[in-house]
């Protein structure tokens, strides 16, 4: 995170989902879930469950400073966490209601499960701007459903087609990458296995446990123990991926639409110069281009350790957490700032005739493209 | 492709279904295909399709270099075959009929729709493997239902599980990614929009011959058209992308649990050493790692080149060719490769008892993992 | 930066060099630097250059949170830095002080070239800390020059070699990649070419000015006007990406020869598990990995947006910005964490005899090998 | 490789240098000179290094695809070689003689020393075609030192500029990148360590070898042994990284500059459309920047491998190959491609002037930033 940096890219919208603080509270609310479904499945009683939640409550409030400096020395922020949980609640209510904290678990389900949640709530946050935004295409598309302009194929001149198919297949692209994310969110399991990912220390009560705790955080059962087997992590990394793309080409669309000689589209709000105070820069797909640009890295980063050793990676799980991270931020920064470019985009359809150079194209088919994306959409 | 090496990663398992003669085949029955759906849409006699088919034959079977060298002026294979497949049909029927080729089309409609083909084929070779590498992975699941061996976690000895409950894991890593792709590839849609994607030479028959396109090749009417707007690639590299995670991660585990010092697992057929005729490497599990290694970076380079420009892409476009089909490659070739490593699996339960150090450690609950997968599976 | 995870991977080590205060105080640092510049080509007078820098010096100690809020309207912290900084000099010195700030500058003149300072900071703590393990790893190698093991080729044993030999190995890839960011680091440009790179608003003086602003900074005249020529940007990422894989490499056979099976290294403060009291995690060498691992993916985002248009890149120069700052962090946390890992690693030379099998090995060829990597040391 | 695409990409260009045949013939090129170093070592005879010579020279015309097939039992294509190498020489003369064949080595040295001959070669072609390349641009640069055109950053026009300026931006880049492999080209190393990287069979006579070795081949000594220690690999591709970003910089520029619109370069042999007859694509310039795009994941994916394990990679190593391979490919494509772009380049200094729309704008500035650039290169 850099609050130097985050509002240019459109980062702020989901920062609040993702940050140090997001993380810290996902934690802790992980262990309040696992201790209440510790208790639905018997294993824990009620008050206890309260309490420990009423302690994790509060650990969720600390500096996340200091436990990231505790976490150093094991290699997780849970091994402290779970430390300092276990003193509060047995301070709170005795060693018996401490021993109950964490119980079953091992770092990774509480950090996985943490990880399920923040991705979450930020893919709320995405889903939400790339809805905008392809809303925004969709009235730009009926808008102008017969709006002549100069098809180009490979930056040149080709034969004419429309501002309203142009924008039709953006809002295409835009539709299928927020389903894609709102599939992939559904099936976001919660992570609950033990310390070697056989539920040993809470048998025969473990699928109890994952049943109800992917319940009580409103995730997924997954379909076994994925500590090492990172499939969940991949997909999700393939499906931000591909919204990476999908926001891209309009934000690319708009630059070169927006250049001085063709003047077809502008932005409502451009940026200046530093320079030149005559600059009028469609900084919002600028940005929006520049926070796409940097999800492919990240998607590689992400599969690249995914092959991870036997029952816990050394390594490359731990190498997911801030690419991870960075990767919902670079998607929804993209999103945030495609969705303002196009709501305030400006059509010059003068413009578009000019640089066609013909009077009356006939252009009808093209709106038959617009019929047809508009129809599908409903 | 490589003759050298492509054995080496299992490769030549897809190498039919992607090669040189592959794309050429591919792109001359997009022509076919053409004609036919053209001609069921009733702007080309049947008769004159037929010659197209006929004539589009017969060129799949020349010579791709040849094909090659003349497309580079122009910048893509379409151009000089479309050349080529007008002056036969002409020979064979006449001008009017050489007319009917290619119609309503653009380059692009044909090498994409002929790159959903070919990468239509590969998947399905590609399922295969997965399945029965999958299938394997089962039923080591089943027969080790019970063998315990030592957890390991960060490669430091945890507590115990059964090796039945890591190869459920990858069984089910498997499974998902074999799902994926057939749910990618049952989604496969068919290219075609004319020269600036609005269908304009064809009108107002550009529908029907989308339709009939995608029902001659079984392949998928598209949302849209797709010229420039690439979220079909990008979902497509993604689920590749996440294949190459659950085939990495059995490799990884057999290469681990096969080192001298564990002795764990065996392959049925280890590989030697030009220096030590004692060696027995885990050969299969070491090329397909190594395989599947090489998808993260092609994933990243085809979301990178996602975001193309207006009504075609210069250059994006292009950049797709080679590392599509080196990705099929790849996956391809590490599912091969597993398969084999699974396939003759060498399973040492004292070696596991041994290295665990307990004589009757209970494990009990792992088997219920097992059994969850099992019947998961049915 | 995450105070959260940060400190788990070392990037602590850098985090001062490269955070927001540091792009701010860097930002500052180079406004100061031109106005003295120009001071000494003579366009302006020093007292106003001192009044300048006075100012930046306050503007630097302001919050970058708020100059981030700014920043998204223009798409980049120069312009409204540039605007607060001519409005104090104005306060301070008059109207025409405040013309003197940014005096023929662009906004990428001061971004890049901060971002140079910035990466001359990081990358001396990064040497310092490679030069350390580098030191860690020759002290190994000399310590260990005949302490015979195992040779490992694809993980089999294949024939005996010394620990020394090994260590000697991980020094050499140390120096080199510590020598070649030495030689990246002392060809750091500056930048300064204003609106469209040639120098116009302060022709004839131009050449003086670039001169004079490398001197102050202590960084290097550029062969030219480097904004959307990304040579010196793509060639950093090299050399970084180059060091990951030589601090990678140590890594990865530490967390190896660790393995409980194996037992021939250890760490001096292993990390502990939320689960399992007797875990010996070497969670230094295991969070060098997962710091290292991060890097390619960053290097190749680096790389795919190197090819910027025209005068000055729409979209690709703004992603460079946080995959730098990144790259750093996570070279430089893996510089950290393997050099705490090398600090204290525990050698078991009677575990490698074990696992050897050997009592008396030949392995005085392997002891030439550190010999002659200690003396090409020297 | 690829007969149907990779003319289009100018990839022929380097064919010829690392195609399967080069590979063949580099296994045995490596194997011939090891057995003259070992006779300069006086541990063969002169005579019977002349007869595994002859017998390696056999080889090399031999089919690499029977010898791809034989390799995948054995995970790599030497150790076929090196049996079927050992039975020729043996028939030949006799068994003592045979056994004289690989002599201390093991398979890595071969293939290692291999690829750095394969990537020398390949560096010699990719270096020419930079060389003229740049050559044309510095042509461009002085001929248009004084030709106004508008600046346009963010692809907004700004002030003005000269094609000079621009021409020698493009120019450094592509000199830096030339000078930049020559340098990594000067380095690159022999492999010779045998079974575990220690000299072992050929003690005391290892060092001589090496150097004798690296003699022969016009290769350098390694500073150790590297088989898996891979930051020569590493730089490498850090090298042909930067060389795809200087070369996809003037070929999107050339790009932006044909649009229709602007109409400011042409390239002399523009490709054609199959759809639409008055197309003129700057095809060079567009397949250029396709063969540069394909660059950066190949980079990511040869570091991603880097970290290898303790004496030879278990599948790290293997994943260089094919990757290493194509990435000499693409950027010795889009130099070769780029090199044609700017060898016909029409510059059109009316339009540039219309565009500017300025009569006689002051860029004198401009012109000396030319002058600069052609007196650096002198």
């Amino acid at each position: 995170m850099s609050v130097l940096f985050d509002p240019v890219f459109g980062m702020t919208a989901v920062d609040a989902a993702v940050d140090d603080r997001a993380w810290l509270a996902a934690l802790c609310e992980v262990e309040t879930a696992l201790a209440r479904a510790c208790a639905r499945a018997g294993l824990v009683d009620l008050g206890t469950a309260l309490e420990i939640g009423a302690a994790a409550d509060a650990l969720a409030r600390r500096d996340p400073a200091e436990l990231g400096r505790a976490a150093q020395a094991d290699g997780n922020p849970v091994i402290p966490l779970v430390r300092e949980l276990r003193a509060a609640v047995g301070e709170r209510a005795g060693e018996e209601a401490a021993d109950a904290v964490h119980l079953g678990a091992t770092s990774q389900d509480i950090l996985d499960t943490a990880a399920m949640l923040i991705t979450s709530r930020a893919l709320g946050v995405i889903g939400a701007d790339l809805g905008d935004a392809a809303d925004h295409a969709a009235a730009l598309a009926r808008a102008h459903r017969d709006t002549a302009m100069t098809g180009r194929t490979l930056l040149q001149h080709a034969v004419p087609t429309t501002f309203g198919a142009l924008a039709a297949g953006w809002g295409a692209g835009l539709d299928h990458a927020r389903a894609r994310l709102d599939a992939v969110r559904s099936e976001l399991p919660i992570q609950y296995g033990g310390a070697a990912g056989t539920l040993a220390a809470v048998h025969p009560h473990g699928f109890d446990i994952v049943a109800a705790l992917a319940d009580e955080l409103d995730l997924r059962e997954p379909a076994g123990v994925w500590h090492a087997e990172r499939s969940v992590v991949a997909e999700l990394a393939g499906a931000l991926g591909t919204a990476s793309v999908a926001l891209g080409k309009p934000a690319t669309d708009i630059v070169l639409l927006a250049q001085t000689e063709l003047g077809e589209l502008r932005e409502s709000s451009p940026g200046g110069s530093s320079a030149m105070a005559h600059k009028r820069n469609p900084i919002a797909a600028i940005t929006a281009r520049a926070a796409a640009a940097q999800a492919p890295g990240l998607v590689a980063t992400l599969l690249a350790s995914g092959a991870q050793e036997l029952q816990r990676g050394a390594g490359g799980w731990h190498a997911e957490w801030q690419p991870l991270t960075a990767l919902l931020r670079c998607v929804g920064g993209a999103a945030s700032r495609l969705r303002a470019s196009l709501a305030g985009l400006e059509v010059d359809p003068a413009a578009m005739a000019r640089n066609l150079g013909a009077d009356e194209p006939e252009v009808g088919h093209a709106g038959d493209l617009v019929d047809r994306y508009l129809d599908r959409r409903r």
